[in-house]
């Protein structure tokens, strides 16, 4: 039997799969941002002309989902499986997506890092040859989170300022066995819930620095690399205060972090005239930004490695209402410039 | 590249990943069914010890995969993946066990379909030659799930008696490539969301029939297999009313059923005397009667080739009280004895 494993928590995909297309939809607020020209598309109307937040944020997932199929040329009954999942309670977003593709379905639930983990075993699918191509899609909602995790809008809450916003957004990749891509993945670090002690439901960044500094570490442990190998080290969704405990641990951990090197897209997404305070957040936020900034800048040469390390926190109401502190989690992929 | 293909849903697993061990806790109303004697531990406290409902689903689901590590004599810092997942909004019962078994984690959702989803993602992780061994684990709790989709128990709802009671239990099982085992996986199929429009939240398995079906034409389809090449087809949890659905869809399809070789875990959990409806229910349902009736029988030789297929009824409360149909999803593993 082979074996493609480097290390305790790393998977080496000696075929690499090639993301061979990727499509993003965001909402209003985003696409005023400084990616805004890069989105596949921007709506205008959150509710994407649907009756009620959740159906908009399940037709923005099957949108970035067709469209990313449509760049690719790709028929949905050639696609062997859709990995993907969102916030909403029972991953809804996804689940109704699936049922609109007609496409097999394997449901995932790793909060902000799911399209990391979406990414991390569609890659094994293809790389071990057990379907091609695959989708894989991630998406979030402001409204639909804030409904679900915190208040209705219409309570018109304060936010804390270590408190991230929610991005309305989606995107989707088609990952595959041979053909023109964007983007090849090399190696995936499977992470492990970390625990910082954070409760504050309000401090999303903090809980899931652990974890991004764990899984890091372990990645450049197992495979013999060090930050400077990659153009890149993107994490998912941090922001302000997340990313300075991040840099403060890899600092103590001996694999030093430099803000050249590093972008966080919870960091990236927004003007800083939106006033979303620490940074935006949600499956859609890495996963958007995945599409419309990370794969277009290893495709054009730009970039020639990144590791991509999504981080989500896994909290419910219910646990923290109990007391509960959220474990952080973080699942990182090596993609090098296809050729 | 190799391919382990075979027709449009169905993948191979040349290696035949083995089931090393496997383990159940459930809880006193199981404890009390007619396999109460075969489950590893049986809890007389719903409470299990813990402050919460929903603390207990996860002490019980750590449990059992502490058990299943345990009778493998395999240490947790060996263990390269845990993947799985329950009921709770956004799989808590998991990600609170995973923190505590520090084992890295990929949080999966598909309903009441879990455990068939972690087996087959499972499998291809280790058939892959990409990690070994691996734990599959899926829990649920009634009093979490009442709380959740329902209501509190203190309401003292009356339930519909196409209703189904979702069973307190966990399952878990470590899957590897080499060693004495219980089964191997031979084939797996990857169902795909089917809407049957019932939006009844009372009756789940009128909801997953649909995709019970489809799911096992496209398996006998793609494999060349009938009804007759196994021992027993296992459906997770269609109880009564989804059961019937499905001997008459499959009567339709040209691959008819027989009462003596399906099995439906549902209706096989609970004594007659325990006036549970339609059945029992809840990703535990299948988890823990897979560990407790359906990998001895394998294992004895009583059976030699069972085919495994846990059904998801894919539904939120918020979905469901804004309209929304219930989409069921079903995936299918071939289990052959281990030799």
């Amino acid at each position: 039997m082979p074996h493609h494993r480097i290390g305790a928590h790393t998977l080496i995909f000696p075929n690499r799969p090639r993301i061979l297309a990727s499509a993003s939809v965001v909402g209003p607020k985003e696409g005023r941002g400084p990616w805004g020209e890069s989105f596949d598309l921007v709506i205008n109307d959150p509710l994407f002309g649907q009756k009620s937040y959740e159906q908009a944020e399940k037709a923005m997932y099957r949108e970035a989902c067709e469209r990313c199929m449509k760049k690719a040329s790709v028929a949905r009954d050639e696609v062997q499986a859709l990995l993907g999942g969102d916030l909403m309670n029972q991953i809804m977003a996804s689940s109704l997506a699936a049922r609109a593709l007609e496409i097999p379905f394997l449901g995932l639930y790793g909060a902000c890092s799911t399209m990391a983990e979406a990414l991390l075993l569609g890659s094994i699918l293809i790389d071990g040859g057990y379907a091609s191509p695959v989708l894989c899609a991630a998406g979030s909602h402001y409204c639909t989170a804030e409904r679900q995790y915190r208040f209705p809008l219409e309570y018109g809450n304060q936010r804390s300022m270590a408190a991230q916003w929610t991005v309305t957004g989606a995107g989707a990749c088609l990952v595959g066995e041979a053909g023109p891509c964007l983007a090849r993945v090399s190696y995936a670090t499977i992470g492990q819930a970390v625990d910082m002690e954070i409760s504050d439901v309000s401090n999303m960044g903090a809980a899931m620095a652990g974890a991004a500094a764990d899984t890091l570490k372990r990645h450049f442990l197992d495979t013999g690399s060090t930050p400077k190998s990659y153009d890149r080290i993107v994490t998912g969704d941090l922001g302000q205060v997340g990313t300075d405990i991040l840099m403060a641990l890899m600092a103590d951990s001996g694999y030093p972090l430099s803000r050249e090197n590093h972008m966080d897209c919870g960091l990236s997404m927004y003007d800083q005239k939106e006033d979303v305070h620490a940074g935006g957040s949600g499956c859609g936020c890495s996963a958007s930004l995945l599409s419309a900034c990370i794969l277009p800048r290893l495709h054009s040469g730009d970039w020639k490695r990144v590791l991509f390390m999504a981080t989500g926190a896994l909290l419910s109401p219910t646990t923290s209402q109990q007391g509960e502190s959220i474990p952080g989690i973080a699942h990182a992929l090596t993609l090098e410039r296809g050729e």
